[in-house]
């Protein structure tokens, strides 16, 4: 109340990490979007486990559509799609029931649905829950791509490692988009997956910075207040967990400019306006200006861990030592990326919807 | 579409810095509620301009309530609040017809308006629209007030000037709540003065960050996809001009740490469940943990600036230099404490009407 | 909460009938939409007191643009618009403060507001808030009417007087448009007002039935569930004060036909699918066919009589009679049409511009 | 876009008749709410085929929670529910490809998605889309009852015979609930049903009026504007295929009256504040006056029918005749009184949340 997210294409989400099912219903698609299968599968595979440096929970993530699809096409009908959860483990989660992990949803969560919510794997907060949207975003990639609108994302800094900064857009995207561990130098795979091992070899984690970018948007889309593409931009990516800040163009950096220096001239560069260092990320008064739109996302580090920890025993009102069991990524930043594709594509989509008619991502013609 | 914010209670803004009048409604007003003079006052003051360090418009910004109010108490119905556009120098605007100014909303405004917006003073992206969120913010903060929630917002860095961290936040707040330049240390605003001086002699401007507490709000606030309390305080925050990013908690410092280092350790404080450090600013999984609400936000320096910049003439289709006349605010950001403060008040309000009813923030007897 | 209708184009409600004004805010119009003053005025005449038959309440009723609106055209921005209250008698109302009128709003309102609601004039459920939905309307008639979609009204029966069916539809709407009185028969006219009369000379009031017609609106418009063009259209006229009722086509006739009878042919009307009969108003599965939307809506008597009635004293909790003093309608119906069309227009001019984008209702070139 | 309905409670319908499956979001349940598995078959029972009159596919319609339940207990979070689609006959409907049946949703959906709708079975126009909701309204009105309110409908008219109307409302509603046929005199059973058998025989159909009560709900629920109970009933009901029309209390046999007729007096009954007649149905002003709901439903002919009707070829643009082959109702009132009882029931949990808080429909203990 609200799992639901978005004004003319909506998703609402569902599901619990060891529960039936996860999955989620996105409505207000254009009938005609032709799913694109090599989006969707490679997108799930970016948000799923990669070698040693992630859980050992396999899930085949097979995504089911329930409605709304027929023969790979939107019907313009909601589309509900599934994905059924397979390999449970909840047998490691019973000893967490009344030990909430530091960090962690879990004493929120107590706090709020009072006990009734499903604590195994972390029920409804679990990142499993992010893998209906990473199918919801795909389908809208695709539709964007056909609009020349792409998007990428790249982990620009993890634990002190830096990335090399985004170079040629449009090629950097590409680039991204067939690689696993998303980096921009290729020295920087090794180089952060390093502290990944190292901080699993201790029971511990590390998180670091997500850079997103998406080219090719129209300007003037987006509101002057409230719905302004910085506010919704934000209001989807903070749902991610772990997510704890998000920052356009230069960010957090303008605080110590001075205006001359931050200000972002306009000039011709042919018959088109653009700008010169795009320092506002592509939006100014919260509208696009055309230039492409640049964000970056503080990812905190995963708060399950081996190593021990201080919390207190909800039951007896004590304070207890835990050590947190179970299956657990000793970084979820690379997976994260795909969320943060899939939201952004989202966010983009409802966006151009408002603004140019249900329509306006269909295909087109009709059938 | 949609200058709106909020669930349960929603705040709807309108009006041009060179129209009539600028205003907002805000629905969803438990009936009953006092309103408090003295923070209406103070907090439309906190938002005015500062002696030489701000614009010289003068406004007496006289908050006029034409509906929902009776006899300085709400109705329960819509609250329209209206203050009137006074002292409006248009003429300084005219030369800026064709010439947007850079990192300014002007051009993006344009693709979104076709020129039919109003230019003048910056017209519905002025900082002038704030001045109604403020008289509506200080009514919830006045409610909240009542319920033991508190909301006060200083700034932590002013090109590069460090003001002290908070210490002792309920103590910290109402000590903010009795300056117009909101610093914890004493010492810092004669830094940060300086800073604002240096930059208007020579017609440059500057930014910095804010930070914003929110003390006594209840745990298990909050939804744990979409409408988390993150989500909607971005939503809300980055709508504030020149707001270009927000980090909750430790924020992007959390990008560099181990997990044991960032993970906050619950621990009992009387019968109360705690964290140690308060490391997630407040809130876990999307949802309040009964900690302070701690948030961060980038503000640009000022984009009006006298200094000749580069830009283009849309009608000419050509670059050319312009120095922004006119009476522009070399450092806006202590104004802009104001307006978070106000829509922090709205957000938290808003969320605690979802949770608890319509009522909860009213007085509680009937009349 | 929520006094706002409109997925993409929102009115929001405001105001009190003896407070400073009444008003509303219109957000998401388009820019560029020329206001027609003369659809304006006409349209507020219309729902203005008329002669013998009305109360004697006279108000000047100008409606003034707080915002969104230069030189006569919308900016793209919210427009505010508000009409003060002038002419005030609330003596006659304080003897009501204890004693709800029996069928009016006063004792829910008690209920809900707990005493703190404006009573007097019957505060923010006084049809003195149809004034600004009634601007509002007109100005978005008057962009619908570019797009060649009409709009009208009439009164289909009053305390047993029936007036002719509608037989050419534009003609019909542009005729009601220039009278004051809104019936397709002359002879109605008379025979109408007459039992107003009689209805006035007793003390009494009456009610009657609505006959809306919208010509001109494209197939395919509107949602399969929930947000179908007549759940929209019904959800937004059961806000007039007064009407307990809505059929669409045919409505509770069709409840007494054989599917035979009761169903409508497709035919081909040169290039055009069309239907024979219409029967099911303009609308199947929740979607537009092309056809004219057709509703009607039960309107009740005035509730304010003269006459001596039963109700409670709620301080003292015992039985009491009242006899309704202050100026009062002996029927609103014919002022009520005025209403009809407004809500009409908004609606369609929504559902218009969810479907086929923002720009929709704009005069389409730039500046 | 928007196949949602509600406010703090949201129920979102996905599924196409002969897809994958049907089913729906529930969000915004709250923690601890026990769903009673006696009211949950018995409504989907009602909501099913019933002997003789009605059509030949038999779904088993069980029930599956994907999430949000546990251990038959609602957990907080959003319930998603599907009902697998098993008995299909596409073939009866590929002749139907370019020939929409009068009356039906098919030429209108053609229009709106262009060809790229599944047609078959109605696709996701069809009334099995209605499945679903009656699953999502039985839990709320388990969790209503805990409460004391009831709610109950029945056919108060059948192709001109008429049911006796209620005469001790909660009497009446614990009858209707435990039979098939929703009738409360025993005589209107066998005289509907052989009205129905008599369209039957000829491939003909009928309709009806339906006509609910809602008791026990509190005084002082809904908005005085646009989200009206009666607003917000009305957009529910008329998303029910064939619902053409909805009155409240005496509806448009107001229109007809005096108000000194039409007025319904204030009584006191022992401490409570009544009405004499509750001709209003139980709202005034939009807001609920503590009385029952009462509204009553046009139902049309279900369009589908045997006998030979005239259409157009959509692919040839030239009139054609159809009979309509398949498997279809000659009446579904009597099974539309499952979907009334839950949209109203889903309709006034939404309401007292929105009025009461979150957790208003739980257990109300911590687990």
């Amino acid at each position: 109340m609200k799992n639901t997210f978005g004004n003319n294409i909506t998703v609402t989400l569902f599901g619990e990490s060891h529960g039936a099912a996860v999955g989620c219903v996105i409505d207000g698609l254009a009938p005609g979007i032709k799913i694109d299968r090599e989006i969707l599968l490679r997108s799930m595979n970016q948000r799923r486990a990669v070698g040693a440096i992630s859980t050992a929970r396999q899930e085949a993530d097979e995504v089911q559509f329930l409605s709304g699809v027929k023969n790979g096409v939107t019907e313009g009908t909601p589309v509900c799609l599934v994905i059924n959860n397979a390999d449970k483990h909840s047998s490691a989660y019973s000893e967490l029931e009344n030990t909430p992990r530091p960090s962690h949803a879990d004493y929120a969560a107590e706090c709020k649905y009072h006990g009734y919510q499903d604590k195994a794997g972390g029920g409804h907060f679990s990142g499993r829950l992010t893998a209906p949207l990473v199918a919801a975003g795909a389908i809208l990639r695709g539709a964007l791509l056909e609009k020349g609108i792409k998007i990428g994302t790249h982990i620009s800094r993890l634990h002190g490692v830096t990335d090399m900064p985004f170079t040629s857009l449009d090629k950097d995207i590409d680039a991204l988009f067939n690689i696993d561990f998303p980096v921009l130098a290729t020295a920087s795979r090794e180089a952060m997956m390093n502290e990944i091992l190292i901080a699993k070899q201790s029971g511990d984690s590390v998180g670091g910075v997500l850079e997103c970018a998406i080219t090719g948007i129209p300007a003037g889309v987006g509101e002057p207040w409230f719905d302004t593409v910085e506010g919704l931009l934000a209001h989807a990516m903070l749902s991610i967990p772990g997510v704890k800040g998000i920052e356009f163009g230069d960010g957090f950096a303008l605080a110590d400019m001075y205006g001359s220096e931050a200000n972002d001239p306009l000039v011709m560069s042919g018959e088109r306006v653009v700008t010169s260092k795009n320092s506002n990320g592509g939006i100014n008064g919260g509208i696009t200006n055309g230039m492409p739109i640049i964000f970056r996302l503080a990812v905190k580090p995963t708060p399950s861990i081996a190593k021990e920890q201080d919390t207190v025993d909800l039951a007896k009102g004590e304070c207890v030592k835990i050590s947190v069991g179970g299956r657990h990524d000793p970084a979820i930043i690379h997976r994260a990326r795909a969320v943060v594709d899939a939201l952004a594509a989202i966010t983009v989509a409802d966006l151009l919807t408002v603004r140019f008619g249900t329509d306006y991502l269909s295909a087109g013609e009709t059938k």
